[in-house]
């Protein structure tokens, strides 16, 4: 795959970068945020009301598109941008992820490193040959291998499609880390191999695993690197701390070649996006901005933080909107006020307004990194003060 | 009230007329369809989108508003128009509907015929001075009076306001549909003597009661007509079957004063709403058409009926739009195939894309309604259709 991706500027002060990644559906311009639209449907927004709010890019799961209405209902209407209506570039994960959360109880917890027992066990067998799992609709068995999950992708029709990995949890023994991560690597193979067979056009990721560990990451970016996919992801657990997580990021990214776009999945608070950007990761995602909206916590500049948590009682009578910067559709239209009233009388489109302000705000603070980094001053516009 | 009223034309064949409300926020074209936004908002649709539809007229509760936020903090966020960010007109409905619906069980079911044994008894006490209830939301004691009622809507601010009666159910023996309605003919003079004193500007409009019965409708009807309010709804119990209906509805219209505009309780369906302009009625509103449209059901002139289930298996991989003939920012972009899947899926954004192509099929159904009178040619382009 020629001319993926081409780096437009590099800052003077950190490996941040600005970029464009050459995609089916147009040109992507790095650094930024995809927003995750899990179900092919960014939860209560349309894709008209992501066009209008300028999202460049949503990331779908393959695990639940297939079990819901599956890869083959999907290819008949015109792959996921028929489908959803969307027509600027999609990416789509393998899968893995979700297998292995489910079957691990909550490994979005554990790679955060917060232990949890197990609530949910619907993994039933890894091996060498794929994951045998029970669909949480209706019981019923299923298997993905590296190869089904490439093939599955390639119905979905994503620009942006990740290899089968096993995301392993944090709180495994360093044995199982490597063991996991030398399989995810041999599925890496495997999963090149399919794409090959299938001459898809579509851009291939690898994933990085090798957990909290730098001897086993380091055996996992080079690994990755020299398989030459198009891009690569940084997967699996970061540790127990942002500064774990950053020390774990610091050390692949500074071994990663320069040319290929680095995608770091599942992180997406404001500060671990400007460190992220710092460090040279050019994609982000997460579901933290629309799952946060969902539940009344806002993105806006009125605070320290960034945050606020519309639903607190001081808020009752707010006149002002969910940030008095900010410029959206929900912005100069609603108070906080009203949006505090709908969460608390339980009607949804409370958490429509919050979710479009949320993503309007992270997708403009994005972009206004991407400008910083253009004009020579991200480091003192946005990594000082993070 | 001078000048709320202006007919522009009357049908030949039929009472049906054309007209204008004119209303504290601009003039209200007729015959038209009040959509139902019970909690300060059209359920998942925002007020921008309810404006982008083109949607004239919206309809509150002010039972549900007076328990949450209340009234007081809808009044400091400037009224119902501020606090919904809606400049057009609202219609606010007394309450009572509410109260003695949640008091005998179902009344929605009731007033349509269908017998329904009491599930939720929270009305505690009906008297001459109003009625006793329990909030369903923390279950404390509530009493709204006649006056009261018009007070809480004072503060609401709604253009058109309702005064409180009785919303006497079909089970009722005569005895005491007699009884309520001469009751809510008291509670009229009184919500009008509270109106006057608070010099409100708002439209009050009178309810006849009177259940299925001629005699008592004859006298509710002169009552209200006599007591001069500038509307006229009417309400309570319309029998078991669209024909009695039909008969109760044409018995009252032929008998009112044609100056007055009026508005039907509670009736939707198209050929309902047909029949109702035909007969001379005004104004609607209807849970029904958004309500069905978060349940999947669809209008859509591609059925003889103008409905489908867009949630039955027959629309799984159907490529085209809800309706064919249909040109809302939902048919232009999204497949039955879509919205049947996010309804499956139970994705809200289904029930988003569902309500904004309801409300805009019936807002398009109004205005060609209204243009076929003007037309002189409502008979023959719907009554003889419906």
């Amino acid at each position: 795959m020629e001319n993926f991706f081409t780096i437009h500027k590099k800052a003077l002060k950190s490996r941040a970068r600005s970029g464009t990644i050459h995609t089916l559906h147009g040109d992507l311009q790095t650094p930024c945020f995809m927003t995750v639209g899990t179900k092919a449907n960014v939860k209560t927004i349309s894709s008209l009301q992501l066009e209008e709010i300028g999202v460049p890019v949503v990331l779908c799961n393959t695990y639940h598109l297939h079990l819901l209405p599956g890869e083959d209902l999907i290819a008949e209407m015109g792959g996921l941008h028929g489908f959803m209506n969307w027509q600027k570039p999609i990416f789509t994960d393998s899968g893995g992820y979700q297998i292995f959360s489910m079957g691990h109880g909550s490994v979005s917890e554990e790679i955060k490193g917060v232990r949890n027992s197990p609530t949910r066990r619907s993994l039933l067998k890894i091996s060498e040959d794929g994951a045998v799992f029970r669909s949480y609709l209706d019981g019923s068995q299923k298997i993905i291998t590296p190869e089904s999950s490439i093939q599955i992708q390639n119905k979905l029709g994503a620009d942006m499609i990740a290899v089968f990995d096993e995301c392993t949890p944090f709180h495994v023994e360093k044995t199982y880390t490597r063991k996991s991560m030398e399989m995810t690597h041999r599925w890496l193979n495997r999963c090149i191999a399919e794409h090959q067979k299938l001459k898809s056009p579509q851009a291939l990721y690898g994933i990085i695993q090798g957990g909290i560990y730098e001897d086993l990451r380091e055996i996992s970016l080079e690994y990755i690197a020299k398989s030459g996919t198009p891009g690569i992801c940084i997967g699996g657990s970061l540790g127990q701390t942002k500064e774990q997580m950053y020390t774990i990021v610091d050390f692949v990214t500074q071994r990663l070649p320069v040319e290929k776009p680095v995608h770091l999945l599942g992180i997406g608070d404001l500060d671990d996006l400007v460190q992220g950007v710092a460090m040279g990761i050019d994609t982000f995602d997460c579901v933290a901005p629309t799952r946060n909206a969902r539940h009344g916590r806002i993105f806006s500049s009125e605070t320290p933080k960034n945050t606020l948590q519309v639903t607190n009682a001081t808020f009752r009578n707010n006149h002002t909107p969910l940030d008095i910067h900010c410029s959206c559709a929900v912005c100069t239209q609603y108070s906080k006020s009203y949006i505090h009233y709908l969460f608390r009388a339980k009607e949804v489109l409370g958490m429509q307004l919050a979710t479009y302000h949320n993503i309007w705000f992270l997708t403009r603070f994005m972009e206004k990194i991407r400008k910083s980094i253009e004009n020579e001053q991200f480091e003192e516009e946005f990594q000082k003060k993070f």
